[in-house]
């Protein structure tokens, strides 16, 4: 009889920690033994020359969210999970978004249904809290961080969305309380309206305009702002999707006084430019999103403050719409107007691909910050640590062969989200995830979804680890 | 028959750019002439061993302005222009304080008429702001503009006065369009408020705890904010009282990038600290303030950026309230509440000896530094050079003889504002104003006021000359 | 018969990337395996409710080295590795000490000879280079490196072993081209010199004269300028002994520009401040040390610096005399002269207690860093992992278990090494290590060393990994 | 019979600190008059349309060196005051060049007999210390310091001319002593050796190289060491011709810190960028000089430094060589190697109207910004103020009528001084000046020289105003 249900041998295990050749025994779904000679299992997986990389863990993916102004997101939690799953991601933390007015347990009751046999992988819910009410604040919060939902988002802008900063004040002194990380969408909601305002009036509403609606001191303005809102409060923030070196010079300067700031960014925000929206008829409309790419400075900036630590995480921002068809991208057409397409792209599946590649590949960052950045740093700041976001013995048995070496052209006809399109068509990127194991189950095997939907099981977040250095 | 009304002989003419000594001949109250023999003139002032210096200019003194919450403003404009001429300075540029829903006119036309008759030297207005609409942006401000009311006053915090981010937006975008210029107080509203609610609940409201309700990243972030809607409209902005090392790190920093971005400060922010707030009884009442006075690197801080040039404006923020009697800092007594006692303090007569004495007589600024903080730079940033602000020829013959050997021991008997202490109470300086002139009249000698109410005329501003660099 | 030689069972084993409960199994010296349940060892130790970490590595020790002026080091390497046991550390890394005009290779050989038989922890040697002739740089250098002497130590002050900017500029050239790491003691010399010589013409000779010799921008400068030399060669650097916020300032600039910049410190500047050098008699020689300890300010920033991981590496300059006796510190008695006594303290066996109890107990930084600091990146850094510097498979049983509830009061009886006095004598730690193992032999256990000299083994250094962000 | 000698009537008379219309009387070489009417002088110049401008003060410049390496520099002090005067330069200030082992009063005599009976317009001198021995710094430096010689040029590069840091604290502690100003080019020699070694050793020697022997960090390092030994000793600093983006950012950090540190530039600075370097044949050796010509970031940040006070001495740095014949840039041709060219280049006569066009002209300084660059903070920097440097009572008749609309396209044979190229050939500029007058005297109009040398005087210069902000 089989000690273990899996034993994967001879990769080359990389943590955020270490990167160190050896074999990992999974029994019951959790990684039981790490050795230089385990046997007895089950399933014998050949990992040699193959990386072993702690499953991916994607806190920025809006999943299954409703529509609005006719556009219609185009993933539910199956294809979404599916897409994660081909690209090693094994944990997915979307948003269980509150309507304004109504409770926020409503919020996680609904999302909870939406997941509810669908999902191939694990998943957590941020809330995403557009109605910080007293009774939000104040009774509902603590009885849900308590239950596994210990992470907020809230937004600087966007209609029915945007807290001001009382609101916002009021949000962080309740996280503090109650133990959440509170994410940010760090734009000043005031210039983007003042900025569109003036490009409308004067008829320039072409894609080409986008960027010009939130340049660099729109977001950081917002950043600043943010981050002087948690230093009153005394609690750690999140600062998501940070494009703008203008934006990292702020938290930069907030980690040297000794702030607990944090940063996440994603892939298009160092492949894409503001010349990128210059595309002629409706290809800018494939990477337009908020806050919008920005320069090859931008670029540089990002890779170093991920390999220095200023930005900790790497998400994807996921948040799908089809072009054609109803509720897609063109929903508004004929004409490509910047303010009337649906801001978002597909990116769960190249997540980590793409970085990988631009990354490791190419010596921006170091294969131990790669998975810091993709699976442990979230898993800590989002309390999903221990369990989640590394190889060690008692973890989950999240896991991705990963072949260095396989060098891939990315096509839409490769992704399986829901989308009928992907930002990065052409691209071509030098490593691949082979096979992705979710609890010890192979899920993924060279774009080949080996599970149903349903599998993946619901995990509740304990108090996220801010503090830990 | 005599050349000139005046010649004042001997001194040392010490402007923004020179210091130098010579004779100013004064014919028809304008500078007619420099000379080094100079003379034939109905009156010959000996001004050998003093300095002679452009008349004060004080853009920043609430006068004659409403009362609130049942406390009365001590001055009206035949003291606080007493005070003024006693104190060195000439020109006053009081606010002009909106009614929200009112035009901007009317208030231009109540202080107009408050005013009227009772100023001994002269005056302009700035316009405060309260109430940006489409009206008062629109159709107002180019014609108030037009007829010499060109900056604006605007805050980011009070009750009944704070704008918001898009109103800000607009107020610049206005000033843009009409060439004014935007002062800021900038303190981030929603942070006081939450910081008060916390010590009111906690019971802490003895005055001591007043600093605690904005200390630095209040004005810090309100700064930036401030600073990045001026970059977004492309307009210059003015902080005003800018209090704090960490606001004027952004001041700095956006000089820095290249912005026009001004910044005043008074003596109280080089004099007070925190620890004032702890003295006994309701003694704290009469340095309370906002922003708070902060701390002794602040104050190097301070003087390092007016050394330095990144600190423009010298300015007092008079805004006196008697302590006793009804409408008094205690009229909300008996116990000292920080939230019930009215902001503000008496300085219009002493900026100039404060800021001379610790500033020139330390070693910490140049004489024409002095100058050009206290007069020249105001003068230019508001639209009254070269009327105003320097001792040049076709100028306004408004000059201060200084003695910079006499000492002086400020106390309130000397004073001539109506409240009834001084904060400065006490405090020794080494340089001190012997004879004020303004268009060429004797209005004050050694502490005397020679002149009638009604003198002191109104002066329309041109267009700043905010980018003379 | 045993399948492991030890299992250490239950306690909670942190690396720089994880912290997790687990059993560590042993088998000839190596980590052999980690699992939930491992058994079948000669040796079983409770580890519960302990720490268990890897064995300390300190970088920056002076063992064995020639007296100079009459002072003779108080430490031999049998000395100084007993302390090293006693104190958490099983990796210490001294210099071999080139002497001018003689080969590099005679210093490492001199260096064998001296740590042969004596040792009871491994050890490696940096090359401490005083001469970088072309005969040392092209021709020995290349060869050491292949021989496992892959770091480089240099200064820019001390006569007899300053260099001057080419030769640096060399030296840097050298290490891009063998792959070592070059330590650079950046302090400005002229300077120093000419500080001293100015204290000495006045007469101020007094211990409390010695931080004037050496102030804030006598390091900032050479640390800017060893940041600037390693940019122009483009190969990165390592600043030993970084002691103020100054120094750190610019450590964070050169990182922020994307530079291979790495930074050390010392217990010392965290705990002591100018103000020691003014106690009485002979007091402040016991913690007299190049560069001087500076302020509270700079402690906290060099806190902030090692939990943001600018500073990334924490290490003993363990540079240990007698205070009595000849050749001790008073050897050029009876009046303590700053520039008659020795500079350096002993810190070998305080360095782990002194830094787990201010830094994890008191929550500057977390667990997971302080490994990193005093074992993790000292070993990526120098090329010892990932054979030291973690616990991993494959790695040496280097491990140390940490009772993180132990308090004890620092005191000269408690400690090992050869001095006659700690400069900690009295400060009150939590947290200690009860047992150190090396290579899977227990060592030393509650200040008990339970090995013979001559066990520890010599370290051949692969290539840094410097770039591993 | 005529009162003054001199009236220039109805001008825009502009200093540092004022703009203003007036009529300017000048008796005996000096101003004896500003006033609204002024009449009764023998000669009367309409200046209505004009700017009336302190003569242009030109403190960088090398006149009448002697050659090195064959190099024969083109100027004596008759061609360099003749082209000075016609570019509206009334001062200059070049160097008197100590021999190493030879006395300072050596320098300073020989340079007086080379400007003898030569000079058109006033000079001083630096002292240019290449050997600052006891003797010339304790004994020459006092007398040569009450004798009018108060600013004293160092170099960190070049040999036969750089100082090391010791010698540097040595000049610095000297100029302390006497009041002097020290003036410092700021390039680290080491690397500039190892770099230009690099390049020779790959036989890339030609001209397209010359920027990669001294780029940014070059400058940088030095003009943080050149700070840090200033601040060391206590005293003010000048850098003079700062290039780039990056020392300007050290000069900033320094002015923030309180330091007295100030900054020269030069129009090549804002002209020329590295790809000049590209250009075909000996072009570029038309523009080589050190430190090399830059970028456009360091454009942008010079005028916004020129503009904010940060840099406040604009110099031409004139050191020209003729192309052609003997001695000339071509000497070690046949073809152009960038370690065998002179480096320097013509710029006393087009240093105003070129920084005047594209500063002033182009909106990125302002007219008064331009006085104080070009004439007044020089003349304080220098200790020539009040003497020089600004249109006041009492001030030497320097003036230079400005013709603001004037368009001139620069080509070289409408300059003066001896070289037979100007860099900046073909260049248009929109200003120019028309009359120029030394101490009353009509020096130039138009291009056209109207005095005899020898007509200019020294000028002892005073102790510096480097306090004076």
């Amino acid at each position: 009889m089989a000690r273990f249900d899996l034993v994967v041998k001879g990769g080359r295990v990389a943590t955020a920690g270490d990167v160190v050749v050896c074999d990992v025994a999974v029994k019951d779904g959790r990684i039981a033994r790490l050795g230089d000679d385990l046997n007895g299992a089950d399933r014998i997986v050949d990992a040699r020359g193959r990386l072993v990389l702690p499953g991916g863990i994607d806190t920025h993916c809006h999943i299954a969210e409703d529509g609005w102004m006719g556009f219609v997101p185009a993933d539910d939690f199956a294809s979404a999970t599916r897409a994660a799953a081909c690209g090693g991601t094994t944990t997915i933390v979307p948003f269980a978004h509150q309507q304004r007015g109504k409770p926020l347990r409503h919020a996680v009751d609904a999302y909870h249904a939406r997941a509810e046999g669908k999902a191939i992988v694990d998943y957590a819910f941020h809330i995403l809290m557009s109605d910080p009410s007293d009774q939000a604040l104040g009774q509902e919060l603590p009885a849900l961080a308590a239950d596994g939902y210990t992470s907020i988002k809230i937004y600087m802008t966007y209609e029915g969305l945007k807290l001001d900063d009382r609101q916002i004040l009021n949000v962080l002194a309740a996280a503090r309380r109650s133990g959440c990380m509170v994410m940010i969408h760090a734009e000043n909601d005031a210039c983007i309206h003042y900025l569109t305002a003036q490009l409308v009036d004067a008829g320039q509403t072409g894609l080409a305009n986008f960027p010009l609606t939130a340049p660099h001191p729109v977001e950081r303005e917002a950043t600043h702002r943010a981050i002087a809102l948690g230093e009153v409060v005394d609690v750690p923030i999140l600062l998501v999707h940070v494009s703008s070196r203008e934006a990292i010079e702020q938290i930069r300067w907030a980690r040297a006084k000794g702030l607990s700031v944090h940063g996440e960014t994603c892939p298009q925000y160092v492949t894409f430019t503001g010349a990128d929206f210059e595309r002629p008829g409706w290809e800018a409309a494939k990477m337009l999103c908020m806050p919008p790419p920005r320069d090859r400075a931008s670029h540089d900036e990002i890779w170093t403050a991920l390999a220095g630590g200023v930005l900790d995480v790497l998400s994807s921002d996921h948040s799908a719409y089809r072009m054609e068809g109803p509720g897609g991208k063109k929903h508004h057409g004929p004409e490509p107007h910047f303010h009337r397409v649906a801001p978002g792209m597909p990116g769960i599946e190249t997540r980590m691909p793409l970085m990988f590649s631009a990354g490791v590949g190419q010596g921006r960052i170091g294969l131990s910050t790669f998975v810091a950045i993709s699976a442990a740093n979230p898993a800590k700041l989002y309390g999903l640590y221990p369990r989640k976001g590394t190889i060690a013995v008692g973890s989950d048995a999240d896991l991705v062969l990963w072949d260095p070496d396989r060098e891939v052209t990315i096509t839409r006809s490769l992704l399986h989200d829901n989308s009928d399109y992907t930002p990065y068509e052409g691209t071509r990127v030098k490593g691949w995830p082979v096979m992705t194991f979710s609890r010890g189950d192979l899920v993924a095997r060279d774009g080949e979804v080996l599970v149903q939907p349903g599998r993946g099981r619901f995990l509740p977040c304990a108090r996220p680890l801010a503090a830990q250095a």
